[in-house]
């Protein structure tokens, strides 16, 4: 790292979203140097998650161009701004679009990971200090996405929404622990909590949810039940530990009675990660009475109604949403990068593409054609 | 204990509810003798509960006459049938409307009390043993209530249907812990678990949510916020430690954001006591974000639906309902009985009348009025 560029503007290139839905361009832009509580990131991968593609697409929210999006990556600090004594120059860090302040409310519960200041903000394109950006080109401010805005090979974040990690693992691989897979992994580990020997549910085969059935392994499952609407990916969820799967439309009854049928009038654990209500009710219903505890992950339709009657709760059973896997990004997520440093977390198999910087419209091409699950972008090459 | 009763029939007096809505005679029976795994208990006191009450109106269901109702009480065990062997003559015991086999799925999990054997079934009028009755007037049978049937000197249960208490305890007093008041107190102690110095919501001032503020009381929560549609249930609920009220009528706007705003957010615990699905609404959206929950206590409507938006979960909010809060009964009501001994519960202050035996109709005029909360019956008297 050229100590030379702290304290001075970085020219370097970034993938500038200019339209909703257009091909990002790769551009000379200009990084501003960190402010207090800031700290700017020379990014070395990023990945591309789905949120990036829904606010790329523009469709039902306010559009927000010209953008800098991306916010599932791995990079090294390259400076601090004022006030920042938790990270140094050289430190290894994953961004994450919901940060930790470790001063409200929220950050000092146990339970809690939604920071009142830090919160995850999709329609907020500057940063929380001066309400200005960091990124701009020929003078001309370019917004920045979730805070972390990582499709540059510099970016600035607020010091809260970064987790320093372990400098020996290798972030070309940890990078994708930055939001879907720790998100559907924490869901499990941290909210749904199956015993030993338990049934688990998994609704949606996608990044997040086969990250759900890696917990649902890892804490020892013995029975892992995929659904999904598409049965294309029951054969990549085999890896992932997931031991049956149901396909709601082989069925003429709602899933939920299936599920029960199999289990014996329902599993232990279910795990919501597909964002249909129709999906979330079935994953409610379809654990077990007495002991049964149903989670949500799937980000939801703005109108959609969750319905069930009220005797469904009475009989025992547990609802529960979570957002982020529960994890508190700087407390929490070292220790996920070391479960995957002593072997116990899988990610390279949810790692399908890799791409240079300069092809990284490739990954949303696999992405809308729902090829692979993560596709890694290396900003150096 | 006349032992000579062991192995004959007894004849007694029982309360008779012939028909639907009239007023209960006193009539001799006969209560046949135990058979494998039953009990005959000689009660001493009984209280009325709104299930009794419920059920003798029979508006809605299907109606089972004549039966001898009745199921919050005391007594001590005259004689026990083959294979009992956790009970002996003279014990204490509470006869509980829900079982424990020990044996059954939810038995031997920790988390369930709702026994696959022995859970609550409000439409049978008989021993699961023979699907006979043990009462009989001139040979004809009379049936059952939720297996306990306490509204006559003597009753027959199955052993998992009571449990084994301190001989120490007072039964005048401790007889309204085998229902209403364990509902509540488990719903608080058991599910919702506040911790100390939180807040807590209580939906519905009646027994059960008195003892669920009781339960808040006892877990040392700060603020214990009463929410009735009743403002006369304001003035008794000071006694059991609620600190503020709020009436929804007094409010132009849903009861969940007034809640909101005297909390800061939202509180960290809300138990629904009313059996009202507006109330089981309000009762999950008033807890706050991250860290709230909400528990469901109040038997609903058989056509009320639950609803409420997806993204009130994934903002980390709790949904859970219980059955006799949670309690095991021959496991754990022991324990309850002994925080009443050890004056950490309070349960004087639910017994607002007292009839002898004669006089149980009046039990029904006060909760038909309104009046009081537990009306103890002295089967001695
Ligand atoms: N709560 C959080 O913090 C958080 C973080 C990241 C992602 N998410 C959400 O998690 C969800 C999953 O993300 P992903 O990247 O894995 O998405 P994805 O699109 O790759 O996978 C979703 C899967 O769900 C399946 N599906 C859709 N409707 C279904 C139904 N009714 N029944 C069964 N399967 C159904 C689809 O066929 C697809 O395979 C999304 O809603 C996403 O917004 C939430
Ligand atoms: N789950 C169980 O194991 C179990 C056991 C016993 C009782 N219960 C149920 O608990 C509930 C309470 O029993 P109880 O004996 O205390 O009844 P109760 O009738 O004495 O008290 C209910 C209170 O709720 C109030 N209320 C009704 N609708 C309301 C609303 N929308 N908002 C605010 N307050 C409202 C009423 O004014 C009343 O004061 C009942 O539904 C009963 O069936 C459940
Ligand atoms: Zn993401
Ligand atoms: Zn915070
Ligand atoms: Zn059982
Ligand atoms: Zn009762």
């Amino acid at each position: 790292m050229a100590s030379t560029t702290v304290g001075s503007v970085i020219p370097c290139k970034a993938a500038v979203a200019w339209e909703a839905g257009k091909p990002l361009v790769i551009e000379q832009v200009e990084v501003a140097p960190p402010k207090a509580m800031e700290v700017r990131v020379k990014i070395k991968y990023t990945s591309l998650c789905h949120t990036d593609l829904y606010f790329w697409e523009a469709k039902g929210q306010t559009p927000l161009f010209p953008r800098i999006f991306g916010h599932e990556a791995a990079g090294i600090v390259e400076s601090v701004g004022e006030g920042v004594t938790d990270l140094q120059v050289g430190d290894h860090v994953l961004p994450v679009f919901t940060g930790e302040c470790m001063e409200c409310a929220h950050c000092k519960s146990e339970e809690s990971n939604m920071c009142d200041l830090l919160r995850i903000n999709t329609d907020r394109g500057v940063m929380i200090n001066d309400g200005k950006t960091r990124f701009s080109k020929n003078g001309s401010p370019i917004y920045h996405f979730l805070g972390t805005s990582t499709f540059s090979e510099y970016t600035v974040a607020h010091v809260g929404c970064l987790a320093k990690i372990n400098k020996a693992a290798p972030l070309d691989k940890i990078c994708v622990l930055s939001c879907g897979i720790s998100t559907g992994l924490g869901a499990t580990l941290n909210v749904a909590k199956p015993k030993k020997g338990s049934s688990v549910a998994i609704f949606g085969l996608g990044a997040v949810g086969l990250a759900a059935a890696e917990g649902a392994r890892i804490a020892g499952a013995s029975r892992i039940i995929g659904v999904d609407l598409n049965s294309n990916r029951f054969e990549e969820a085999k890896k992932f530990g997931v031991t049956e799967f149901v396909n709601p439309k082989d069925h003429d009854r709602p899933v939920q009675e299936v599920i029960a049928e199999m289990t014996n009038g329902g599993v232990d654990r279910s795990v919501e990660c597909t964002g249909n209500i129709k999906a979330m009710i079935s994953a409610f219903e379809c654990v077990h009475d007495g002991w049964g505890v149903a989670v949500l992950v799937g980000v939801p339709n703005k109108d959609a109604m969750f319905m069930t009657k009220p005797v469904n709760f009475l009989t025992e059973r547990t609802l529960r949403g979570t957002f982020f896997g529960n994890y508190k990004p700087r407390t929490d997520l070292p220790s996920v990068v070391d479960m995957y440093m002593r072997k116990e977390l899988e990610v390279e198999k949810f790692i399908t593409h890799r791409v240079p910087f300069s092809e990284i419209n490739k990954a949303f091409d696999y992405m809308l054609k729902g090829e692979g699950l993560r596709c890694i972008i290396s900003m150096d090459d």
